[in-house]
């Protein structure tokens, strides 16, 4: 259910809201631990569009509803819960690769989290399994809970590690931390997430969503939308880019043209007269063409 | 030589043993310190095609025998060592890049090892040095004896940085930590190997070979050998990838084969009904062709 | 100014200096907490070609005149300052991408010494901001004083994250905590510098430089220069590579040349002999042509 500002669409298995320039995403199916399923895969998604149309919205914190954040995918299929001919809460038919194989749900989600607009804040408010950690890999930052658990469960189930984490876990955590954990395929708490550099803070429960807020807080108050969206873009595409002289195009012509806009003369201005910046420009309207992006399978 | 279970090798430089689905390589030349050879390449080659095809190995470890890891190339030869006209011991003649050099002989064995089916963990028991650092980085998990010492001392030889370490160091280490250790080629123990992040721990020497062993058991005791295989190739190769959707396609693939297979069937019942799984497929048989591998060079 | 040692160039922002095979570039404008210029840009260029011309000169210290190491792009243009048709200080007319975009200042610097033939160490000894600290992310080592503050501010002002940091700094310190600091732009201090490891050490002032000095000793005392120019450029080059095949090809050419050549043969006999290294080739006319390079924009 979206909640707040007028909006009037309904969601079933997560819960959104927008308080001041914060969206917030509540995983939240709390009987089921928050599992993941095709319908929150397609409400992600949704959401996601949603964060990137709307101009109020300057970061967005995702958590889950209840004791966990996401256990994973929903086993109620018990051992057909994978197989693709079997399981309609895991694939959906008509999303596919070009040579007609179903796309990973989870993967559907993490590609579209790192295209988004907006900074992306998970905040781990208990266990985090499967897909339930990895779809979290493309978020930009990560707060845990004492309370969080994490497990890269895969090889314990037969089935591969997925969401796109084989890019993912190996950049955000380095090679060596990921196959420890992709290999063992071990539940582990929120202190070797920490030492592991899959969260970079760990809080007591009640500490988590404010701590997540404000960071938040610091972006939407601070910085212009416009920039924010289009770093965001260059730096998740520089971590692709085949060389630093790629990465020195792309920024040579946004800097070309941000730097002539009105944010870059209010951003200068108001630092130079010490006030507070009031940016002019707005994401939906004004991001440059030589943002980049990358190809959707 | 290889010892247990039947085996009729006859290794001079390794020593090989399976016991409890965990492999057993120890560079054996104690008498001078393990230094790499062209038969100690050649052995170590073997060592992992046999390893990949034999489906009793789970996991693998790999220590030195004596005070020792490596101490980098042989350098009996002098002067000559790394002369590929003059020094047999180095260099082999039938094993050549398409233009005709001669590949760099650390190098063909951190490639066979970055393929490897199955994890690989090095347990450093004394001094790593050159070859005998950089060919540990395509495995999964290193670990240190408060004894051991590393150094990546190319540049006080006159030669370069080989194993395609140019490749593997800087991502295992970051390129800071990485340009540290190879410009100055300083030697430097345990406890800077820590804190750089080439070893993800440091243990009395008498419980090194136990902490490598508990994590191969930890994967032998709870994984499915298909799965962990699938996803050490993932995750190596999508640390190549260009793109996490190449990542996804990749994974989407794999999630779509091995899904509809029986480890997964059994992976998720068995947890269902929380008891140990009993995965029914096997490596050498099983194995889907959506599994990634690396062009040879 | 250009001190020492007979040499004649005159620099106006920057100072430079040869002292026991080691550099020092020095920032130079105090009165402007060391602000970037177009000015300081073409010295900068100048300066490194000059260095690497130079077989006198065997690492490279960094840092800055008076109280900042550099404040970032210098603001006295105000709102204009970043528009490419009004600030003649931030763009040059003559360096224009394929299409015509002027290239970005501080990213022509940070490619020039992404491919330096010797190592470069940051000491920051005050603040470091905007392209300020961006330019230093393609060297090699960053050290900071107490007194060191750092900030990617350009969300701040309206720009983007420029000098290919979009590509160097999650390479660094990782996505997350690139994140992090350019999606807020805060102004942050040298130990939270140190715990993202964007520098790998924090001293008292007056220790800042003496570190710095003595990581360049270590280099210039123990190592083949010729060594250390292909190694550096190997591990630069290494972190664009798509394969770890493409470094193996590199580095077999490179052993296959280096390891005949006249250093290695000294390198492998001093070590022998447990005597210092005289190594005989120079930079300046034995670097083998296998040695990778970037394609300049």
């Amino acid at each position: 259910m979206v909640q707040g500002e007028g909006r009037d669409v309904t969601y079933t298995q997560i819960d959104y809201k927008v308080a001041d320039r914060i969206a917030t995403i509540t995983l939240n199916r709390p009987d089921r631990l928050n599992a993941f399923t095709f319908t929150m895969r397609n409400e992600l998604l949704d959401v996601f569009d949603r964060i990137d149309a709307d101009d109020e919205v300057r970061a967005v914190v995702v958590t889950g509803a209840g004791r966990a954040f996401c256990a994973g995918a929903d086993l109620q299929a018990g051992g057909d819960t994978f197989n693709k001919d079997k399981s309609l809460e895991m694939f959906g038919g008509d999303d596919l690769l070009e040579d007609g194989t179903p796309r990973d749900g989870g993967g559907t989600v993490a590609l579209r989290i790192a295209r988004c607009l907006k900074p992306v804040i998970a905040a781990f408010n208990g266990a985090a399994v499967g897909v339930g950690v990895t779809m979290t890999l493309p978020m930009d930052i990560r707060l845990a809970s004492e309370k969080a658990k994490f497990g890269f469960v895969f090889a314990r189930r037969g089935i591969v590690a997925e969401a796109a984490s084989s890019w993912f876990l190996p950049r955000v955590v380095g090679i060596s931390q990921a196959m420890e954990w992709v290999a063992t395929g071990r539940v582990f708490d929120a202190r070797e997430a920490l030492a592991g550099r899959l969260v970079s803070r760990v809080c007591p429960p009640e500490e988590l969503l404010p701590a997540a807020y404000a960071l938040a807080r610091e972006i939407a108050d601070n910085t212009s939308a416009v920039s924010v969206a289009a770093i965001r873009r260059l730096m998740w595409s520089g971590l692709s880019a085949s060389s630093p002289w790629e990465a020195h195009r792309a920024d040579s012509r946004l800097m070309a043209e941000l730097g002539a806009a009105p944010d870059a003369a209010e951003g200068v201005t108001s630092f130079l007269e010490k006030r507070p910046a009031a940016f002019p420009m707005r994401v939906s309207t004004d991001l440059p063409p030589q943002v980049p992006d990358w190809p959707r399978p």
